[in-house]
This record gives C-alpha cells, sequence and structure tokens, in this order.
C-alpha cells in the first residue's frame, strides 16, 4: 500500500467514526458489497473502478461511490478500489472480524437446514448451542453439537455469554423463546419464525420473513408480465 | 362499504394503473403491511388510524401514508384505513390473488424446510414438483410431493407450465439449475443458493441471501453496543 493512500484510508476512517447516521438501505447494501469482492479475491483481482463493479453488481457506480463515501469512500481518483483492503474495511464495519457465539432454538428442517448452513459456510459464527422441546430430537447430533433439551436453555446462554440466539420455532412459541432469550442476556436475535418479535431496546433483531421475499418476487413476475403483454399489443399496433 | 368510499375507491384505483413507477422499498414493504392488516383481520379490527398502523408496524404515520398514497392511498380523512379492503387492495397488488405453480430443487434440509413452509403456511402456491440429484432422496415423500430424478425437471416444468422455480441446491449447481428452469419457461425463480444469479430479462429473480441477514443484524448488535458504551461513559463522566 503506498504512502498517500494509506495516509488517505487514516483520514477517511476518522471521517467515517465521527460520521453521520448510516441508512439501513446501505448497511443492506454492504454485505452484498462484501460478497463480490470475496469473489473477486478469490479470483486474485487486486484493484476495480466504480464502472467495472457496477456492472459486476447491478448497482449504479453513483450509488456505489455515495455508498461507500458513508464510509470514507476508501477509493482513490483514477485508482479506483484496492478489492483486498474495501473488504476488509467492509468486514471491519459489519462487526464481521469478531466471533460470535450463537444458539439455535427449534431442530426441525428449517434448524437442520441453517445449522448446517453456518456450521459449513459461516466462518466467525460458532452454534455452541441447539435447543428443542421434542424429545425424540434431544441427543440428535446436528453438525457436532448434541440437541439439548430447551428447559436448559437460559442456564447455557448465561453461562456461555451468548451473542446471537437464532429462532427456527413455529410461530406461536416464537415469543416466548425470544422472552427467554433477552432475559438470558443474548444481544440479538435472528428470527425465522413469521412474527415480528418484541425486544427490549437493547437487543437487536433480525426477522427473515421468506413470505415477504416471496412476495416480492410475485410481484416482479407479474409487472414483468403486464410490461411484456403492454410491449407486444405496442408492438402489434405499430405493425398494423 | 358507503356509496362515497366505494366511488372514491374507484378513482384511486384508475389513479393507480395509470400510476409512475413504484420504487423497490416500497414493494418490500407491503408484504409486512399485509401481514399486520391479516392479523388485525384475524382480531376483528375493521378500520385503523394510520397514527394506531403506525404504532403497531413500526414505521411512521407519514410513511404509511406516503407508502400507500403510490397506489391511491385507499384511506378517508377522519376514517382511516378499511383492514379489509386494503388487504385485499394490497393482496391484489402484490399478485397475490392468482395461484402459482411451483418446483422445487435440492431436496436437502433446507428444500424441506421450504416445501414444509409452503405446504403448510400459503396459500396460493402449490409445489407440484421436487427434483434431486441424490439417489437416496428420490422416491421420497416430501410434504405429499415425491421427490424425482432432476433429469426430468426440463419437461416437467414445461408440460406443467410451472410459473416459479425455487432453487434450494448449493452454490456450485445454482447457475446451472437456473439456467435450465429458464430454458424451460419458469417466469421466476426463488434462490436459496448463496450465489447472485444470471437470468433473461423476462425472468424474475428473488435472491434470499441468509448471510446478508445475518451480518446486518451482526452490525446493528455492534451499532448498540457502541452506543451504550458511549452512554455509560458519558454518564459516568456527568457524574464525576
Amino acid at each position: 500500500m503506498s504512502a498517500i493512500w494509506s495516509v488517505m484510508l487514516k483520514e477517511e476512517k476518522n471521517k467515517m467514526k465521527k460520521g453521520a447516521k448510516i441508512s439501513n438501505a446501505v448497511i443492506r447494501r454492504l454485505p452484498r458489497y462484501r460478497r463480490y469482492l470475496g469473489e473477486l479475491q478469490k479470483k486474485g483481482v487486486d484493484k476495480i473502478s466504480s464502472n467495472e463493479f457496477s456492472k459486476l453488481i447491478g448497482y449504479t457506480a453513483s450509488q456505489i461511490r455515495q455508498d461507500l463515501n458513508n464510509f470514507g469512500g476508501f477509493g482513490q481518483q483514477g485508482y479506483g478500489y484496492n478489492v483486498k483492503d474495501l473488504y476488509s474495511e467492509i468486514s471491519g464495519i459489519l462487526g464481521l472480524k469478531n466471533k460470535y457465539r450463537l444458539v439455535l432454538v427449534g431442530a426441525g428442517n428449517l434448524g437442520h437446514a441453517i445449522a448446517n448452513y453456518i456450521g459449513n459456510y459461516r466462518t466467525g459464527f460458532d452454534i455452541e448451542g441447539i435447543f428443542e422441546v421434542d424429545p425424540e430430537m434431544i441427543g440428535v447430533d446436528l453438525n457436532g453439537v448434541i440437541v439439548t433439551d430447551y428447559d436448559s436453555m437460559v442456564g447455557f446462554v448465561e453461562s456461555r455469554k451468548t451473542d446471537i440466539g437464532i429462532i427456527c420455532t413455529g410461530k406461536e412459541s416464537a415469543q416466548e423463546v425470544a422472552d427467554k432469550l433477552c432475559f438470558a442476556g443474548v444481544k440479538g436475535i435472528w428470527n425465522f419464525a413469521p412474527v415480528d418479535l418484541e425486544v427490549p431496546g437493547h437487543v437487536a433483531v433480525e426477522n427473515v420473513h421468506l413470505s415477504d421475499s416471496l412476495y416480492s418476487l410475485v410481484y416482479h413476475i407479474n409487472k414483468k408480465e403486464s410490461k411484456e403483454t403492454k410491449e407486444t399489443k405496442e408492438s402489434k399496433e405499430s405493425n398494423s
């Protein structure tokens, strides 16, 4: 890294720390930037311009510059972005340089899928406990973790200082599980149950509402269809 | 429904049809509005003001009015929103009054979870075929659908005129599956593999990137922590 670049980066970082509030929309885009930067790194790409990045990621170049300016930019005029540094910076901003202790509640199919996914794909995230009420599931080895009786969850979370609780139960029990997780001291809840949870202000919640994503898809299918019908009609009219 | 309300609604609907392009952010919020309106209906609530709705859903009242104005408003001054009508309108806008034929590819844990979820919770969405390469899975009954050899997928999708393909395979095979689904004529792809797919312009794609959601959670955990540390420090300073 050149000296100028290094100094610039430091200044930008200071700017960032003092920085204004970042909108949720920008935060939601950061993991995507990081994902693409990770792929570029794997392919041995060192630097990328906002225009090249735009073609790859599907945001406009100006959107990219604006987003990354929120954190001080990290880019240099005429050089573009240093892939490795930007990846590292975004990882830092998101808090992905730390390690997190997790528990998972609900060892049904979804619980299995999530435990496998975290275990196989996500370094830095360690599922230490899996809890379930169904006696048939208790004792099963799930990706190296033995499924345990739900009754022992609170004690476990308290003693392990668990950071994140993942809720993979049904809709009906989700709020009760969330209450217990919060009581036991988790900092965040990753909720897969189709219900919005109420939690104390110091606990972060991320809901994965699969239906919201499915319905969004359906809207876009219908929009594309009506656009095509319109275009076909217009092309017929202009041909006649 | 009063005559005036009915006339207003009709005018608003016309406005909607002519309406400008709706932003993706608004579309993403509509399923959430619908979800809450559904809960209100179940509780027997007939109407709700934007202020009451705001407390419930966690968006500001002005955000709610602005969002729903995109579609013509549906509200009446001094009355609020008619819960049933608004639910029905949003369902219509999203295209949820139609029925959709689906296939699912990849019958691992995640595939199981998604098949159960759609089968048990989502009316209007019918998974007609489940495809898999693993010979051990072929022939298994998954929520009433027999898992079938992946080789027969294209023919099935073509003959059934399948609307949506759900990809629950690993990252490596996802693009190939998407290519085949598009070739066979699906209108949309719901993708759970952690990779951004390339598809023709007439096919809609909705990616469920679980890691994006997890990383967003981690960001908010760290933000809340640093805010608390700051507040504790400030309170100590003001006490000293």
